[in-house]
């Protein structure tokens, strides 16, 4: 194998072994020691990828901002309605969530940092303001509001259970949208 | 101090101990050491009062579950109307979790327990349901599925910050309940 393409699988182990035990124990709960074992590797490979495992969190949020840039962008096809772009994105948002652990990990990294989680709402909020100005929302739908809940839910729901994520996230909409949507003629 | 006046502050020592460790790094990854370090309490005082982290942790639940049935109790006053209860009480939970770690600790460790998670939901539907009834929802609203989102919006929000939750369940509320409620004469 050459060697570029070992150092690359290396330093995936060892991002997939770090995510798999900051997703079971938390990442302040994760030892250096617990993410060697559960990956195989040894110390000094470690420390050739990574200075810390700060670093390997960085690199799971930066992991979690690429995959939500990579939906948004994929779901900005020219004619799709702001609406179906806002639920499609998050229900294959939480599918990802469901089945990989990498993304889950980067998110929850994430949640508790402000920026990161300001650009997420930020987006879902664009989304849904879009919806407003087309009339698939009421005018006094309030979409910064909006964001934030189904935000905070979608958080809450994989807290609970991992398994079934999609389709909570598609009652959170079904729930959230009762109100905001105009009434039908 | 009379001994079992002493054995009770010891008591409520280690539990508070721990509910700070599982607050910050999780339960998983909190030891039983952390926890003595931090009440300041020995091996064999911890071992008196609990034969493991994971009786401690059952006695937080049992601590959450009660702070619960309190509230539940509490806004149980016959000619209050159920959506009042069911937001009222909410709200009170939420400053009840910013400001109490027993409480928080006792409800994310909750969370992963199917029976209490029901046991929670359903409350709270049921208060939806009878404001169904009283005409305070409309009849087409969803009682069990808006009791789940609340609750997933809840945890969510205080997963990301426990400062300000009681605003933000204020604001999940006026998001779920904007199209749950009767069209106004």
């Amino acid at each position: 194998m050459p060697q570029q393409r070992r150092a690359q699988l290396t330093r995936r182990a060892i991002l997939a072994a770090a995510a798999e035990e900051f997703d079971t124990t938390g990442y302040d709960g994760t030892t250096l020691n617990a993410v060697l074992r559960r990956s195989g590797i040894t110390k000094g490979a470690f420390y050739f990828h990574f200075p810390s495992k700060e670093a390997v969190a960085e690199e799971l949020v930066a992991h979690y901002r690429q995959r939500l840039a990579g939906l948004r962008h994929r779901w900005s096809t020219p004619g799709d309605d702001a609406l179906s772009v806002a639920t499609g994105l998050t229900a294959e948002l939480a599918a990802e969530l469901e089945r990989d652990v990498m993304t889950r990990a980067g998110m929850w990294l994430a949640h508790r940092r402000p920026e990161e989680v300001d650009a997420w709402r930020r987006s879902l909020a664009e989304l849904l303001t879009s919806a407003v100005h087309g009339r698939l929302l009421r005018a006094d739908a309030d979409p910064a509001a909006t964001a934030r809940v189904v935000h905070a839910a979608l958080l809450g729901a994989c807290a609970m259970s991992v398994e079934g994520l999609a389709d909570h996230v598609a009652e959170i909409w079904r729930v959230v949208l009762a109100g905001a949507k105009p009434a039908r003629m």
